[in-house]
């Protein structure tokens, strides 16, 4: 299927959509804050920094209602560009896919039912301290991936945390993988040096060296990370055991990744990244070379294409912004691969301009 | 199935029995607190009134984690009967039943992973306000209950809330059914006219007459029910639409029929009792003679048989102390229909002996 990508680990690629063709999948959608997110120029996952707090309850509103409740309209980037939040709503209903909300850690919580894990808000990674009470995070994230891996054939996960790929590039570095200039960005215009300082200040707060915790994912993302990535490892890790799970994301799952294949090395056969187009052909970052440092685990990519739509929102997509979110790029894999390739990527374009339109239409 | 009676309603809990049969259920496990379970005399789930607030965490962690976290040992009536979420773990266990727990309003929280729908603990209903924003959190547990109902073949939806005979008389009587001297209770010697008095205060308190609030479910709950009952009546509603739902419980269940039943009286067909024989057998309630009043539903109920069992602390049970609970015969009925009957009660029995043991054990 032209419609899906296989972008990396080309025969384990297939293999895993194989193992999910015409399979009935469990979307999680993990969400957390960090305090990272407000430093000036990382983050575009809202109009302004001190609004991303809310980003993530309203893309999990989004999901689940069609609409969001605690803001009006949809997240949009500083230019105005909706949340990838919508393309996963619209792969989720095209494709009647249960959904469940998981706050691994959000300053404000959404105005819906989700699952709570005891998990606080990440902080500014310069302090040092990202993350308090990441073992229990994890240890409950993994009880949770038990319970739902008996409900569903496989899990897809994605995450809405603003500010997450430079927490992703913190656990990276401590854990001693060469990742800088390699994470994405929700802008076009990739601020690498503006992240790597960021981590640097906290390693050096935190009197970390790079590579100092190798092995010890759980230490690297209570210095350097955030509540997200420890939430979905731990998700991945109580599943995995039992079903597949597609880390719904571009390269934020990359120290998820790299935390699971350190806990749990058996499980990451399991485990697939399902990503965008957009991150996979995205020239400001490299998550296959970030992948291939740490397992032979394969990435797929969804091949959305806004080329042609009428919708500049849309649009704007194909100049590298936004990218990925949310799982847009898994859910929508999910979806095709559940409808045996029935649906086609042209109808989940359209289904997306069409709530694109129904909700700009309504703020 | 002679496991399995068919107490109310016979041929549609035949009907709904063939239903399930061999299907996959999710079970959901509600919990809540109300001040209510502190008037003296009220209720035994729990050693003294005070520590009624951590039965319903205790018992979730006991489903999900096969210990409790947030007390030693297990919750126990005053007696030291343990709690019979014994029985529902072990009914779980044995047939790898996904679980899910849903904290309506519950005082403590459980140390596990759980979905919180933003309720608050009951008041005291004496007060004549019982339970605030139950429209809020009716309307949240139908959209988590259309979530789950599509993880799932069919959905079991038990509850754990000291009080909560009481809060329901109080329902019951507010909607204009005749419910006195027909409430169940943890106790063997059902202190009816506590109870009685109880909602009398309460409903004296809100200017309510018997059958002031008849159709107005959410008005009563509001005034004298509990969180549990808006919250289950919700996820049924939500669900119900889609797939069948066992409300697993005794006549805590009954108000959370009336509520169904006056909001959405079409997927009541869908809707079926799964209790214990210990409520049906039970002279000092009468759970039929309540849901006939309210619509035709079935109750199914588990023939849980202890009477030859060496441990006296089950033995109890035989007594009429505890008898139901924590959805304990509607999870062991749907094991059963789950094995297509290939596992008997005699091996349910066995396993709750083994945990029971080896829970004793480590206290």
């Amino acid at each position: 299927m032209d419609d899906i990508i296989l972008f990396h680990e080309r025969n384990r690629a297939q293999v895993f959509l194989d193992r999910i063709e015409a399979r009935n999948p469990l979307f999680v959608c993990v969400i957390a804050t960090t305090e990272t997110a407000k430093i000036h120029g990382i983050s575009a996952a809202g109009a302004n920094p001190e609004i991303t707090d809310y980003t993530p309850p309203a893309d999990a509103e989004l999901l689940l209602l069609g609409k969001c409740k605690c803001i009006p309209g949809v997240p949009v980037t500083p230019e105005g560009i909706p949340t990838p939040a919508l393309v996963t709503m619209s792969a989720l209903r095209l494709s009647n896919t249960p959904t469940i909300v998981v706050n691994a850690g959000s300053k404000v919580k959404p105005m819906i039912p989700f699952i709570d894990l005891g998990g606080v808000p990440g902080k500014d990674i310069r302090t040092g301290i990202a993350v308090e009470r990441t073992e229990e995070l994890f240890q409950n994230s993994v009880i949770l991936g038990e319970q739902l891996s008996k409900a569903c054939n496989y899990l897809v996960i994605g995450e809405s945390i603003p500010g997450g790929t430079t927490t992703a590039l913190g656990v990276l570095l401590a854990m001693g993988f060469d990742a800088k200039g390699r994470v994405s960005s929700s802008k076009p215009d990739n601020p690498h040096e503006i992240k790597i300082r960021t981590v640097e200040d906290g390693m050096r707060a935190a009197g970390i060296q790079h590579g100092d915790l190798k092995n010890r994912p759980i230490d690297a993302i209570e210095h350097l990370g955030d509540p997200m990535i420890a939430c979905v490892a731990g998700i991945a890790v109580g599943a995995a055991k039992k079903v597949s799970v597609l880390l719904a994301g571009g390269t934020q799952m990359t120290p998820v990744l790299a935390t699971i294949t350190a806990l749990n090395r058996k499980v990451v056969e399991n485990v697939a990244i399902g990503t965008t187009r957009w991150i996979t052909q995205d020239p400001t970052s490299d998550i296959d070379g970030i992948v291939s440092q740490i397992a032979p685990v394969p990435i797929l990519a969804a091949n959305i294409d806004f080329r042609s739509s009428k919708l500049a929102g849309l649009q704007a997509y194909e100049a590298g912004i936004v990218k990925e979110g949310v799982g847009a790029g898994g859910s929508v894999i999910s979806a095709i691969a559940k409808s045996r390739g029935s649906m086609t990527m042209k109808q989940v374009v359209s289904e997306i301009e069409m709530n694109y339109e129904m909700l700009m239409k309504s703020r």
